[in-house]
């Protein structure tokens, strides 16, 4: 057996290293969560990393999927070994050409990091819509359950294609194993290179086209002879699953790590199984030992490989005690009788006497969870078996949902599950990922990270579940039972549910300016009751002040993940620390060190920020706030709202439009002040130039006029200045800030050209209260009602007239702003 | 019931006719063959014809079947019936959009003419690969097996989709269907009208994309909601069966003809019954008709709505008394255990006690011939049941394929079956469309029209298959035991089986200028055998010495429908010669009376020009011709040469390299000599510009040039000229013509500018054998080679080196002229 590298990264990266090993040319076009495949090969061959066979890759973006399609099949034609990476709708514009490819018998591999389609709404996440959608192109079709198996399994893909000249898709599930981090063992290009079958590599080649020894091909051949053409492959089919089994145990020869085309997990004797595909097993099979640990006896056959299926190679591994059976389908095809791997397994069983019972359900479309709590249900259901389930939504519309009894923690003992609550691009992320390479590259504890965000990218929440043990983690589910959670965000506290899932006796960590007391009002009294109840330890660290200390403005990343050394403890605090600074001078050297000392200056000012806040055991009697009375629409509170407060998994079936349309104009509702620094007005410094309106991305800050009339509606904390320029005369001009639009990002702080500048950047707790009231922008008034004031036209910039309006979401005292934009 | 419309025509007429009523708006994009359908619908909306609504159908030929798909969708959303007509890769192309189509719950419907997908290689005819690989989009599917149908349920579909709001597939079988000729019942779009539910479709209006009432359409879910966004269709599916049943019943209101989701026939208590869908459903119903005839009891269930599958109606149908099931899939799905027919009847009977036995098999794909011969060894394969058969092929190489025994006649009796071999741009096939339509329309006969093609087009083989009868016509195969057989090509005698499968006593007509003296050796001694033994009668016009006579040139359709009508006797020959003058006078008559009066006098001439040959009984003694011997390669002998001959459907699955490659440059062998008429060279006449060599189109004449030595090796035949020019000094010039390559165009004729022509069309008998020497056109010598010659440089037009090289594969006495050519 080969030497072990254990190395941390994500089923992507994985895929990457095995099909950059085996391959001549890439064709490519980027679709998520398949985009870094093609991006870290090309990145490697820019770097001129070669190979099995001492080469670069060729890697060429094409014009879409379709011409990347194309470019393999004729790449492949040519006597290439050729790849290509993608998933989705992307992989839909190949479905083509993969017919011409395994009709002409073209060794290529499709990794695909399988993802839903777009129906009734799009999503970018993780099913097998995407790969059963090309199920009857004759490719084969391999799944891998975890970022190892993706490193294992991908490699069988490339031998065992080009050994069966059959084309395959290599697959493995979009985020939850493209995008998670696992440390997993890498295989060396030196052990993958005796595997390939050379002799069938020179047929290969022999059989490209080239004008040494022409051939025709793609002919148009009329009713006498495309059939018998059509069945001429047969035999290569036939010959597929040996072909596989026998290169999964030649790389399990240099691994160690044994696979089957149908591998059997659980009781001996089991009477309930579950058959599945994808990661959604790595779930199932901790449930599946869990549950036999218990005095159960269920199983679990993992589907591998899917096409060809072979009956012989299944039906070998189920125990024969087995009487039910639940197979699981992370695809909806609606209108058929069942999902595809039911459909097979009820023909494999097709004539079979006392064949067990046998039903199908669906789990996880778009990368819904699927959890333990699920598994357990499925298995539960499977007393009283029923066809056509779904687990793991409450569908109330045609009622196929198992109940889910949220009732069983199955990590391993040991594991250590933490959980962070970030801004989009405040580094949270990115941190978590240096923390598990820390963890993972530097102790023997497995590491796992997985990443939700939602769809506002920059801004949006991040939610970092990290897990760390002794053993392979298989948990291919979000954090439920957390050990330590961070918040580095202080509105959040009122946003959501932070503390859902923690430990008793576990850890919280808020980044806040706020002291002991300051607790008592901002944070909402459930969370109190929470942490009294379970008798959390709580900490706070004004990460903000620090980093603006030591010069890092907002970027409070290095500060938290201190913390979270300090307090988690998975390893030796000193040697994190020693680590930690390692990293930042690997990371920041070359940019010189004054960057360097800022981010050691934030490790080592973090420990002494820590303040631990006592929990007080007054807070369990603690009544929730009431909640505020609210003129939403419908829409707006029974859907929105819950999705915004990270419950949208509550939500059933009934709560959506059956056709995927939703309202309009409701952005407006969701004011989440989520920015730890705004911009704060400087009048006396401001020119009138309007440019710091015009950048704001967010329209969060505009400029505003009023004249005499509006002026006498309005408060006394609305400072003003008399407005520059002809057209404006006699009016009033002020710069107003939405605190709940703005994200923050100090771009018009940044583009003041005034010689002083007239907005600064500020934490918001430091700004008075007259600078923070928000305003509604809504375009309500027409067009002409504007001309008809006639005094704001030909100004270079956005320039705006305003209303008062309501009270301030903000202080709730001072009035509205109401902005009525003009171009 | 509505008052009855008979009309003859083709599948793709009647469903642009269902189509155009029902559509406000057609994004189309053509390929075959599909095409005909949107150029119809296209050609009817220039005309102004109008649809139910009393609009004109707004119809747009889109970039691509991705476009129209894009189009349909948009227009679709905007509240528009929306209608494609696509095929094959094409309708792959619109994958994705069907998605959204289907999630979005838009009524819009795709008329597929159901085709094959290349693979190993293309293939423009029909099976059901296409339509399969979109049956996990979410459209519904509603197959029609023949014409009337694709009338009938067209209409079901497009009505079904608007109650239900979801999109369909309305479905029928390439070519076999959408091309072939049948006289049916029309129905009226005043019939079709009330039928509409019109508060549905203001219902499908009002939620449409309007800025009167917007919404958001085409959101990003994530992992939270997408799951439940897409159960929320569930209740659409579910209600599909009932409601396209409902139609079915109310489209039979007013027209009598009844449907049901599942329809079977044959004996009411069945042991033994097929499974399928499509045109093949025909032939299996005539062979079911037929063997419970003969006292089998056998049944057929033929799948309309094939999406969403309804076990419940499938079930009311079969006889409880099944033992024995084949399911019959016209795909392939390589990998799979089962093709996607046989897996739905599998899952339907899944958990029920005692179901039948179950196998599934593949037949039929590119427009493979299903016969009644092949049902019936269906059936018998069932006394030991095989899963995993093809039917119609020698399968030698895996050895699925059933013995197909050649042994059943189920054509109803008194239908008379007439087949026409034609060269492709003779007229031909537009002669027997009109025939049908003359009969059809003129007579309570049904008719039937197919028409086979090879993929020359102009210049390659027609056979026409006609069926008249006075039962609607279910056989959906080439005709195997004709009545009547005519030839157009006195050629095709020794490269065609013509007479194979005519029936006793059958008749048969051969365009040719031979005496009954010629016949003795100009046919071949295996033809005269089978007239002899089959006791036919035996016709011969000398067609083209008519249509010159009257001025027609090589036109000859006239002359032989006239002779078609005259010995046939399906009609009573008088009313025939009106019915045909008639329709001469409505086809040219714009034209002016000197077309009119030429086609008129070709019919008024035909009669006389009818010679009847006997039949010698000695005949019956005769031995086949030796065979010539052939140093042909192997791919020639073995595959070309029974393709060529119309022998390919006998070509077992070894015959084929296992990836689509085939050897080049073999185009070679195929001399077919099918010209009618071809150049004569009138030397005296030549001015030697090399215009002629320069349009012909399929490189069959060449202008060559010879020195002193190469004429020493020329046989006195050989006639040439001076060669004119500087560069061709002192050489000879000659025009040669290949006889066995021309078509017999005339372009080079008419491009001759000398005063008077140096070329001139002639029928091939008529000239001298000076003139028809053939020559091999290959260019081994190289280019060097021809330029050390140094003569023939710097000329305009091609002009060619020549050597002599073997005898005339024509005429076998005269050398080959073996031509170099130097561009």
């Amino acid at each position: 057996m080969a030497k072990k590298t254990m190395k941390t990264m994500d089923g992507n990266t994985a895929a990457a290293h095995v099909a950059y090993a085996m391959t001549d040319t890439a064709a490519i076009y980027p679709i998520t969560p398949s985009t870094p495949m093609g991006e870290i090969a090309d990145e490697w061959a820019a770097q001129g990393r070669t190979n099995i066979f001492g080469q670069k890759v060729q890697i060429r973006q094409m014009q879409s999927e379709a011409g990347a399609a194309g470019a393999v099949h004729g790449s492949l034609a040519g006597g290439a070994l050729t790849t290509t990476f993608t998933a989705s709708q992307g992989l839909l514009l190949m479905i083509p050409n993969m017919y011409k490819m395994s009709g002409e018998l073209l060794p290529g591999v499709f990794h695909v990091s399988a993802r839903a389609l777009a129906a009734h709404a799009l999503s970018i996440f993780g099913d097998h819509q995407d790969v059963m959608a090309c199920r009857q192109t004759g490719f084969a079709m391999l799944f891998s359950n975890s970022v190892q198996e993706v490193m294992d399994l991908s490699l069988v893909t490339h031998l065992a294609s080009l050994e069966a000249s059959i084309p395959f898709m290599s697959i493995f599930d979009g985020f939850r194993t493209s995008h998670e981090i696992q440390k997993i063992e890498v295989i060396d290009y030196e052990d993958m290179k005796p595997l390939l079958n050379t002799e069938k590599l020179d047929a290969f080649r022999a059989r490209s086209m080239n004008p040494e020894h022409p051939d025709v091909r793609g002919t148009a051949q009329n009713p006498d002879i495309y059939f018998q053409g059509r069945e001429t492959i047969n035999t290569y089919y036939d010959a597929i699953p040996d072909i596989v089994d026998g290169y999964m145990k030649k790389v399990a020869k240099i691994t160690g790590r044994k696979y089957k085309l149908f591998d059997y997990v659980g009781h001996p004797e089991a009477e309930k199984i579950i058959i599945a595909m994808g990661s959604g097993c790595e779930a199932a099979e901790e449930t599946v030992n869990y549950l036999n640990s218990t005095g159960e006896k269920v199983g679990l056959v993992k589907v591998r490989l899917f096409r060809p299926f072979s009956v012989k190679h299944m039906m070998s591994v189920i125990p024969k005690t087995v009487t039910k059976i639940a197979v699981l389908d992370r695809t909806k095809e609606p209108g058929a009788l069942g999902d595809p791997l039911y459909m097979d397994i009820v023909a494999a069983y097709a004539g079979t006497k006392n064949a067990p019972q046998i039903v199908g359900g669906r789990y996880g479309l778009g990368s819904k969870e699927f959890t333990p709590a699920m598994v357990k249900s499925v298995f539960d259901s499977l007393a009283k078996p029923k066809h056509g389930f779904t687990v793991g939504i409450v569908d109330d519309v045609t009622n196929s949902s198992l109940f889910d009894c949220q009732c069983v923690d199955t990590t391993p003992e040991g594991t250590v599950q933490v959980k962070f609550w970030g801004l989009g691009s405040d580094g949270t992320v990115g941190a978590n990922k240096q923390a598990i390479k820390i963890i993972g590259d530097n102790t023997d504890l497995y590491a796992q990270g997985y990443f939700a965000y939602d769809s506002k990218k920059s801004g949006g929440i991040t939610i970092s579940h990290l897990r760390f043990g002794k053993k392979p983690l298989q948990s291919t589910y979000l954090i439920t039972d957390a050990d330590y959670i961070a918040c580095h965000n202080p509105s959040y506290v009122n946003l959501y549910d932070l503390l859902e899932g923690i430990k008793d006796g576990g850890t919280f960590v808020l980044n806040s300016p706020w002291t002991a007391e300051d607790m008592e009002t901002k944070l909402p009294a459930a969370m109190r009751r929470t942490m009294a109840e379970k008798n959390l330890k709580f900490y706070t660290v004004d990460a903000v002040k620090i980093a603006q200390g030591v010069g890092l403005g907002g970027r409070i990343n290095m500060v938290m993940q201190t913390a979270f050394f300090k307090l988690s403890d998975v390893i030796p605090f000193k040697k994190a620390v020693t680590l930690l600074k390692e990293g930042i001078e690997s990371a920041y050297g070359k940019k010189g060190p004054k960057i360097v000392d800022m981010n050691n200056a934030a490790v080592d000012n973090a420990v002494d920020a820590i303040v631990e806040i006592p929990v007080k055991a007054e807070w369990k009697k603690l009544e929730d706030d009431a909640p505020k009375a609210s003129k939403e629409p419908a829409y707006v509170k029974d859907v929105m709202r819950p999705v915004l407060g990270q419950k949208g998994d509550n939500l059933p079936v009934s709560a959506f439009s059956h056709d995927g349309t939703m309202p309009v104009a409701t952005s407006k509702y969701e004011k989440r002040g989520v920015a730890i620094m705004t911009p704060e007005w400087v009048k006396e410094n401001c020119i009138q130039c309007n440019q710091c309106s015009f950048v704001c991305p967010h329209s969060a800050l505009r400029s505003v006029l009023a004249d005499d009339t509006e002026m006498v509606k309005a408060p006394k904390s609305f400072e003003t200045l008399d407005a520059m320029g002809k057209d404006a005369k006699g009016m009033q001009f002020r710069l107003q800030v939405n605190t709940l639009d703005c994200l923050g990002c100090g771009n018009c702080a940044d583009i003041c050209p005034a010689k002083e500048k007239a907005l600064v950047m500020q934490p918001i707790a430091s700004q008075t209260k007259v600078q923070i009231h928000n305003f509604d922008f809504s375009n309500k008034v027409s067009y002409k009602d504007v001309m008809d004031r006639g005094t704001v036209k030909g100004s270079q910039y956005r320039q705006s007239l305003m209303e008062f309006s309501g009270a301030c979401a903000g202080c709730g005292e001072t009035p509205y702003v109401k902005v009525i934009t003009q171009l």
